[in-house]
């Protein structure tokens, strides 16, 4: 009998993701493509954002065979490009890159993204994804892979010259994928991110050649992301314990709690301090106990804080969002609000923007009929699918519509947008598409909404009251006429076109005025 | 300015689970003690069925400060036990293991779950898990957790002895996590496990110190898992390659293919041969070309296979299923539904079991209505979370229930059990709680079902046919005392007790015979 321990073996993260594609967001051809423009478009958008440049970027698709759904994609970008020494890594090494352990507002995360499309582009075509890189006068050129085995880059073929450019373009040759115009496709995936991006210029080439352009509508750019200290009150034990054990700069307890947290002053040490009178506060951090880390933490909920900076947060800003919807939807209202920060597990801030939007090429023409458009961002990334698990879609579910006169909110030419902004959101898997249910963020996108729904109301109660105005004063409009000449007769007055002039001048105060 | 690119860091599975310990299903406090329970309890029955034990396990819950939710755990088995050099890595590594990378079923797949316990356990209360371990006569003692850093296993107070006990018993302290008895609790697991699992004893010892036993109805042990070849059918280019590539034992590719995978002969390579002339079949399979696999793959489309071998595939059975649901049901109709080996994906092959049962204690008992039951099994392991995306909810749905004679399905005392066994479940997630909606699969288990719902429905039919007749007999007999009685007078008859006896067995025949 051979023993099953002989089989034992250890895997690497890019062989699991290899086996579980699906979490990475390559499940179905329409979406395995919009995953990858997703993960290339927000990695694009990331860059610029810390070089402080207006982006530019160009995606092309070019159909290879259809009905293999082989294409060929490439995406360019004018942003700062990437070091020679981090390219491979960042290209096609799981879990490898600048984002990850940061408390910073990104796009991104987790350091999977680009290296999720090289591995699907080696699983369905195996070839090696094309890399050209501008970084500070140096251009480089290569072939880049994963091995599977070692989640380690394999690169190839490497060129490398002076240049004036900077920028990142990534080419890739992918199969098994479709390229449509749904609501699921990367058309709509793009014109979404324009939507949230206004200062983002984006050229798509569709693969009929066909080019879009979604210009950019503002020139500002915003503000450089900025890492953020944590709130005391959005800590765990185990966070606690994995700052102090790695904490370098400080030498006792009481300085590494208050330069490494936000809002933690001396006199808060001093009120800890008082709380817990058995831990002591003059040690290493490095030698804090799980037990005085717990005993922290539970002050920490005693204590009084001002609430954590929003420092690190740019929401996009109620005037670029009316900008982009007013632009692409032309509709007959628009309401945007900005709600205050809010918090949610305990000390992680966060912002919501809602934009409302009704008539006009608002909401989305199913047939002869109309159906609402829910549109749901995070920190400026569309997310497209899987929102029925979304704190968004649970929202805005969560609203009385009727009571804000939309008889039936499901077909009203109305189009929503929510974009919520945070230094971390709580995505439900990997594929970051639906955000988790957290108690408060659903009730602060709830209130936006609800706010933004009574303007739309009064909107359409005018509208209402204005309509019944105008049938009055059309129904008293087509008696003037006759009156003033009855009336004439009557008194024998000359003037009966002023008598008209006058009744008209009446009819108008009474029921328009 | 600092240049972004000195964040530049490398992470390990370990950190990123350890972030994203919801995607493991520690989300929600009932939900996180369900899946410690699942993870440990899985790897008992896949331990003792490798084994050919007849599984014994005690799990005992602790309960050590209910409000912060903290409880200490204790899953012991009686199975093989685990070996010196391997019981760090199975406990305290993430992907490290025996079931990755086979194809072979088994409830656990991906190398995860108990490292995720392991890891739950030191975020949750900072401490290490306390393993023993019975294996081939040593017994072994030890504290384990994981260095996230480096996800490597770290292992302190190891004590060893002889013994003749083997076995696991895996002890952790958590917190934030939950006892109590609803749909989606320990208990639930532990008795849906035990209906799928009829040759397993399992013993709970719940936090009140109440001892729940749910014996072992049938002394069967399944056969030991076996590992099978994959079907060409089921292959991708990417598969192909990697195999050829790994491969050790032969020396041209007309001998790789005919050992490594089902149904391929040498007749096939043959058939291979003539579709593709240009494919050179005697060189080495390490230098097969992605060119030539993606020929190979195109060509397993037109060659004509015979279906894929289901050897390494043990559903639950007919009778196995018919046992546990009356053992815990009682229901007054059941009906257990075995379907062919069918084929997913071009070539993985299921097999799909239901089970119905209607009256008795079937359904779910909500306030004074039913509520029917949907138990979802995959490779006998329950799946209590993430109903709304899986396959089995999917085809339960689209199975037209009023066809059946069940009028409110939703409404109706009846608990239907869906098993699906196979080398390979298609989970949507790490969590491994929902099938993903392979199209084979849904429409085999609605088939199943609607099979299943024939013989209900024929049930049915006989009860209103069987209450009619009853209540018309019952209506004729009220009389038959009554004119027995005047027809005996009419007659002037002397014995109206011949007359009521003959009336009786008239209507006896008519209306029940």
């Amino acid at each position: 009998m051979t023993d099953v321990f002989s089989e034992f073996k250890e895997h690497s993260i890019a062989e699991f993701f290899k086996k579980n594609r699906q979490m990475l967001g390559f499940s179905g051809k329409t979406r395995s493509l919009t995953t990858i423009i997703h993960e290339l478009v927000t990695n694009s958008l990331d860059a610029s954002e810390e070089e402080r440049i207006l982006p530019e970027i160009h995606v092309k698709i070019e159909e290879l065979d259809k009905e293999e759904g082989r294409y060929k994609i490439y995406v360019n970008d004018n942003g700062s490009g990437i070091p020679e020494k981090h390219l491979g890594k960042a290209m096609a090494m799981m879990l490898a890159g600048t984002k990850f352990h940061r408390f910073v507002q990104q796009r991104g995360q987790q350091g999977i993204g680009a290296a999720g499309v090289t591995m699907y582009a080696q699983l369905t075509t195996g070839k090696e994804v094309h890399l050209v890189s501008g970084y500070k006068g140096d251009k480089l050129e290569c072939d880049i892979s994963i091995d599977f085995k070692t989640n380690k880059p394999i690169i190839k073929n490497i060129k490398k010259e002076k240049t004036d450019w900077h920028g990142l373009s990534y080419e890739a040759e992918v199969s098994d994928v479709k390229y449509d115009k749904s609501t699921y496709g990367v058309y709509e995936y793009l014109k979404r991110t324009a939507i949230a991006n206004p200062h983002t210029q984006i050229l798509l080439t569709e693969p009929d050649g066909t080019e879009q352009l979604f210009p950019r509508s503002i020139d500002i750019i915003p503000p450089k992301p900025k890492e953020v200290q944590p709130h005391p009150l959005g800590i765990t034990t185990s966070d606690l314990i994995d700052f102090a054990h790695h904490d370098k700069d400080n030498s006792t307890l009481r300085q590494f709690l208050q330069s490494n947290f936000s809002r933690l002053s001396s006199s808060k040490v001093q009120e800890l301090d008082e709380i817990c009178p058995d831990i002591d506060f003059k040690k290493a951090p490095g030698k804090l106990e799980w037990r005085d880390a717990e005993k922290l933490v539970k002050a920490f909920q005693e204590v009084k804080w001002i609430a954590p900076s929003i420092e690190g947060i740019h929401p996009i800003g109620e005037k670029q969002i009316e900008k982009s919807m007013i632009n692409i939807l032309n509709p007959e209202f628009i309401e945007v609000v900005e709600r205050k920060p809010a918090i949610f597990r305990g000390g992680i801030p966060f912002i919501v923007e809602v934009g409302l939007a009704y008539g006009g090429d608002a909401g989305r023409a199913v047939a002869d009929r109309y159906s609402n458009d829910i549109m749901r961002f995070a920190n400026r990334a569309p997310l497209l699918f899987d929102g029925g698990g979304c704190a968004i879609t649970e929202a805005v579910k969560n609203v009385e519509w009727k009571r804000y006169s939309l008889r039936k909110f499901d077909e009203e030419p109305i189009s929503v947008l929510v974009n919520i902004s945070s230094v971390h959101i709580p995505y439900t898997g990997a594929g970051k598409q639906a955000i988790s249910n957290e108690k408060e963020m659903v009730e602060e996108i709830r209130n936006a909404l609800m706010e933004a729904a009574r303007k739309l109301k009064k909107h359409l109660h005018g509208k209402i009251r204005d309509k019944e105005r105008k049938a009055r004063k059309k129904a008293v409009e087509k008696y003037v006429e006759q009156l003033s000449q009855d009336l004439a007769d009557l008194a024998e007055y000359k003037k009966p076109e002023v008598l008209k002039e006058n009744l008209s001048k009446l009819v108008e105060e009474k029921y328009i005025g």
